[in-house]
């Protein structure tokens, strides 16, 4: 946990922006794999980690705007818990050590919800995501398990948005710290990447990175030869020669932060010549989207300025032609490029995407557009100092898209269908950077993992180093 | 997938069971970790698995009794999940995987079970313990979510134990294939087990061992120095000299078949003498204890034979009196060992528990007992051939349970305090085999993983081969 101080102003600041009610923040329960106590890992909500930091089960906390009052409800543990699990620390500690002097058993939470419903007071929480939850609020809240969401309040979660955007010392501190496994997780699997290895024994070594590390991944794991399938989970393919393994994964730090990196390896050892171009032509997007990444710039900006790149390159190979401002103006480029240059990283990967995406990442002034492409990008207001966010631009050859397009034929002015048939088989390059805004531009958080042509293929299929 | 006829056979045998009605099995859908879409390792219901083989997200198969009728409900992929997924088989072809001809869009789920109700058709189905699959049960009955668990099917509950208690030829085959993983795990964690490496580093690697052979750990991982805690998640422990690491770790083979073993290993390399004399009583009562598993046997009585052992042993080192049958039927034994020799395993490292623990296994000739201890084995039933169960003693100093016992002088005519005070920093050790019932008696799955003495210190912290 951070200091207590750090949840005392965070609760602080809070209530500074809520009119008045109840702010109910329930935090996560174990959750069930094959039956109710053989469970995953847990993972503690984001939002009660933020206010509360306790990284334990069946915990809820309440801030009452009105009275000024803050409560942890939960349970103490019983002597047949501390056999199955341990010597526990007591509630009241627990709670002391987030700042909070009252605590209740778990149990009380329903009257003290029934009373405060009954008062017809406000009571504020934020979109539940997993089913437990839901009916854990239904129930509080005495209403229908379909009716939760549309009563989460939009007041407490664009509150809790303004908060989290901008991250602290504390936690650019526990991010940068935390780097390293993810440094160590991407240079094991550019070390493993040789022909013969599958990709499920990869996958499984930089898991285990990441859990050696400190915590488990902060999101599933993409790992594959078939990199221009974005989300790919299949790990099924064994890598051979001529191969590009695409490398999308992450890993939580302690306190629940994220990393979130993708580097792109020859599985030979070395690109081939048409590799090498494509594989450049991404990693200058790269570099340029974060030349171009500084407060009061919208990141809509940086992310077009990135696909103008890409179009640029493309156009130098021969697979898009015209003006390459007007191909990404028009959306022509997003059938190698259909996903967004970043978004938002902090205690979740898609920082606060349970709140709601396009809360997180437009406002007023920018608003998501609704075009191909440009509509997947997650963060597209301005930049403030303190955001972490990610810089992820990507090349892909999408069998079934460009089949797709190619029976539309769209853009035509924009795209060599006949070259681009030619790249079917390629896959996919993405070269992803955590970055953070600071006062006057940015920088990558912890030491680059290494992405420069050279520095690939200088450790591409090395051996793992034990 | 094991063969088409595989599922069809265990569909037909559940049909000669269920007298009528629908049978309706939800699979599972992916776990939301920290919002809705980023989430865990996929893990499809164990019941869907067994009677529908399919490995995938959103799917309902029905089996309709009186018209013995197959259905499975699912959709196909867009466009756009091709994009971010892949190429994927079509719902046409996964059902004829598994010999089934009938496949409707999953949304007409709704409609089909309405109707089934309207005609007063009964609708059995296990009982669900993922929140999301209550919430889909509820709105498919179109009842309150409290309620669905106490809709589930008793008769199909029972008929689903019936058929999965009995391993079929296949599932033995795929299960003693895995036993290799959990091989690799445990040397692994025994190999790098010495002074100064961290629980979590050991448990980050064999959670990696078990995904590079396939895929994740059927239970969450507990590895510790604190192995008189039983189900110790905790992995912030640096190991040091004189202690014992407690490493009890399964792997899910391919089609999710768990293994489930426990080794202990002395973090100096060599035990003390004090260590080995507790080490070969439970080493003791794990041999003794299969030597009586064989077809026809209780294994209730199988594990007080097991209880017997450990409480003759105690007796020897001074820590227990009295005659040790008289012990162990007053239950003072438990103070060593408060859990169960063992439970089926199959599917689910506790299998089937999600059905109901004593419904599986106790019958009406053989009760579950109150006593503590006894009352925490979840198989006592008769054991038959083709049953896959755990064999797990173990021997732990649980301070706070030595405390609450000795405040209340609970069986002084068996316990000696005194000397019981002296061993409070023991810890834990417990030695466990996956093993099955053949037609006159029962093997071991797998090559045995290092036990004795002599094999154990052979190789704790040798240091991990790679």
């Amino acid at each position: 946990m951070f200091s207590k101080e750090t949840y005392i102003n965070r609760r602080n600041e809070l209530k500074n922006k809520i009119n008045n009610g109840i702010v109910l923040i329930t935090g996560n329960n174990d959750a069930p794999m094959n039956y109710k106590s053989n469970t995953y890992h847990f993972r503690q909500d984001s939002t009660f980690l933020y206010f509360f930091g306790i990284d334990l089960q069946n915990l809820a906390g309440v801030i009452d705007i009105d009275n000024n009052e803050e409560i942890l409800f939960g349970d103490d543990y019983t002597i047949d818990d501390i056999i199955w699990m341990g010597p526990q620390t007591s509630l009241k500690d627990k709670a002391a050590g987030a700042g909070i002097e009252k605590t209740r058993p778990f149990a009380e939470l329903f009257e003290y919800i029934r009373d405060a419903a009954a008062k017809k007071r406000t009571i504020h929480f934020t979109p539940p995501y997993r089913g437990e939850n839901i009916m854990l609020l239904a129930d509080l809240l005495n209403i229908h398990h379909r009716e939760v969401e549309k009563n989460a309040s939009l007041e407490l979660t664009k509150a809790c948005i303004d908060l989290r955007s901008i991250k602290e010392p504390c936690e650019i501190e526990e991010m940068e710290r935390h780097m390293s496994t993810a440094w160590e997780m991407h240079t094991t699997a550019m070390r493993m990447a040789r022909p013969g290895i599958s990709e499920q024994e990869i996958t499984g070594a930089i898991e285990g990175v990441s859990m050696s590390g400190g915590g488990m991944v902060s999101f599933p794991v993409i790992c594959s030869v078939r990199g221009e399938t974005l989300h790919n989970h299949y790990h099924g393919n064994t890598l051979k020669e001529g191969d590009l393994l695409l490398t999308d994964a992450g890993s939580e730090s302690p306190l629940h932060y994220a990393t979130d990196h993708t580097r792109t390896t020859p599985v030979s050892g070395k690109f081939t010549e048409t590799q090498r171009q494509v594989y450049q032509i991404v990693l200058d997007a790269n570099n340029k989207a974060r030349e171009a990444t500084r407060p009061g710039v919208p990141y809509r900006d940086v992310h077009l300025l990135a696909c103008k790149v890409i179009a640029s390159g493309l156009k130098e190979l021969g697979l898009m032609k015209g003006d390459p401002d007007e191909a990404v103006n028009a959306g022509a480029h997003a059938l190698f490029m259909p996903h967004g240059l970043g978004h938002m990283i902090g205690l979740d990967v898609h920082d606060m995407e349970d709140y709601d995406d396009t809360l997180v990442g437009y406002d007023d002034e920018i608003k998501r557009s609704s075009q191909f492409g440009l509509a997947a990008l997650r963060l597209g207001r301005r930049l403030q100092p303190g955001f972490t966010i990610t810089n992820e631009p990507g090349i892909y050859f999408i069998p079934a898209l460009i089949d797709n397009w190619k029976a539309e034929n769209k853009f035509p002015q924009f795209l060599n269908y006949e070259k681009i048939e030619a790249f079917k088989g390629f896959g996919g390059i993405r070269l992803e950077d955590d970055i953070l805004v600071t006062g006057d531009g940015c920088r990558i958080l912890g030491e680059r993992i290494p992405i420069t042509i050279e520095e690939v293929e200088a450790i591409a299929g090395k051996g793992a180093v034990k």
